[in-house]
């Protein structure tokens, strides 16, 4: 189950598991679906955050030391906008405004970008791939949660390829060419994971149950999978999470 | 004649001139398949020229005042990485490296990028506008003097659908908003043309031909048209070429 959320390769979208509201937390799944917020405010939020991986990403582009490494780049960065566009074109097909949805949101993602930015191209392709990969599995889940007209195609556009083993390689190489890089790296990461977990938890409509204790109980376990996955991106750069 | 390509003087272009400068220019045909390189050159040069205006596109994503303008961009911007994807394929499918390619030119086509930065937002539109459209004419129209088993695909890249309309937008709507930025942004885009025209000249092989003189006959009435189309575009704006 958990392998099955964090596999990077496209998948079916399994069938809506509907879950009574007044159940206690029998089952073992574990799932958002109880905190997914209104699809406009759904895709809007996602739709500029995605917008933000991109302007990483394209920062990365830009800087990168080597001209392989910017065309390795570009692939990463085609894909991390290809997905704003989908979110954007979800926003309109549902009859809002792109601009309109993402407002609300833009105050945050914009301090969240500030403080994830990196002090140079390597801790820029950190913030890329561990931020990105931590985000899109997180919308993934939360897009379990919206109407079932949408649901499918909205979290697909999570699921979908988005070139990350171009991160694993370009900083596994520079680690194995200067090994002291991998403390600093490491802490950066780390430090990532905090701020991307802020990120995600503001998306989460909790006025929906209202119970912030029972709340509570219910979304960390998802967070702890959400961790363990991070966890595993970190092992794939041979870093310490 | 030089001195004519780097004409700061306003002027408008109807049509393409044809100038008889020597007995042997006697067709009216205008075009540059004589002085196209060699494929890999070719491709080399163009697949770092399109990363370059993709780096211009995604700096004016990141440095856009509005959320409507980011995403309108960001669809110019994925159009613009596909390119340059799709010209590092045809790379490797011509036996090819993507950096060994593109490596011999990165120096005079960062020196482009550099004087064609632009000192605000608006300026870098006026860029991403007048550069990729001038160029993307320019090779479109070079390419046609590659084997016939591959021109037609690589033409293809360039005539594609570019995003174009999008700077028109929000050019003329600044320009509507405060017509005094006209002026400052119309001088940009004649100074703009200029080290257009230079990378374009640069990619031209004449060592095929050998009699510069002649050369340049043939060579004059292509660019000629290619400022016509320049000229367009600043019309497009409502500026003055």
């Amino acid at each position: 189950m958990v392998a099955n959320w964090f596999s990077r390769t496209p998948r079916r979208i399994e069938a809506p598991r509907v879950r009574a509201r007044s159940d206690d937390q029998v089952t073992t799944k574990v799932d958002l679906v109880e905190f997914t917020p209104d699809l406009q405010q759904f895709l809007g939020r996602a739709a500029y955050v995605q917008l933000t991986l991109f302007e990483n990403l394209s920062r990365a582009v830009s800087t990168a030391p080597s001209t392989s490494a910017k065309t390795a780049l570009g692939r990463a960065a085609e894909l991390s906008i290809a997905k704003h566009r989908q979110l954007a074109e979800e926003i309109t097909r549902a009859g809002g405004d792109p601009a309109t949805a993402m407002e609300p949101y833009t105050t945050a993602v914009d301090t969240f970008e500030r403080s994830t930015h990196g002090a140079d191209w390597l801790e820029t392709l950190v913030t890329c791939y561990l931020t990105a990969g931590f985000l899109d599995d997180f919308f993934a889940r939360l897009a379990q949660g919206l109407a079932p007209d949408v649901r499918g195609r909205v979290a697909a556009i999570f699921t979908g390829d988005s070139g990350s083993e171009v991160f694993v390689q370009l900083l596994t190489q520079a680690i194995e060419n200067d090994p002291r890089l991998a403390s600093r790296l490491a802490m950066w990461g780390r430090r990532l994971v905090g701020d991307t977990m802020l990120v995600a938890r503001s998306a989460l409509d909790d006025r929906k149950t209202g119970n912030r204790k029972s709340d509570e109980a219910r979304i960390e376990p998802v967070f702890t999978e959400l961790i363990a996955a991070h966890t595993r991106r970190m092992d794939a750069l041979g870093l310490t999470a």
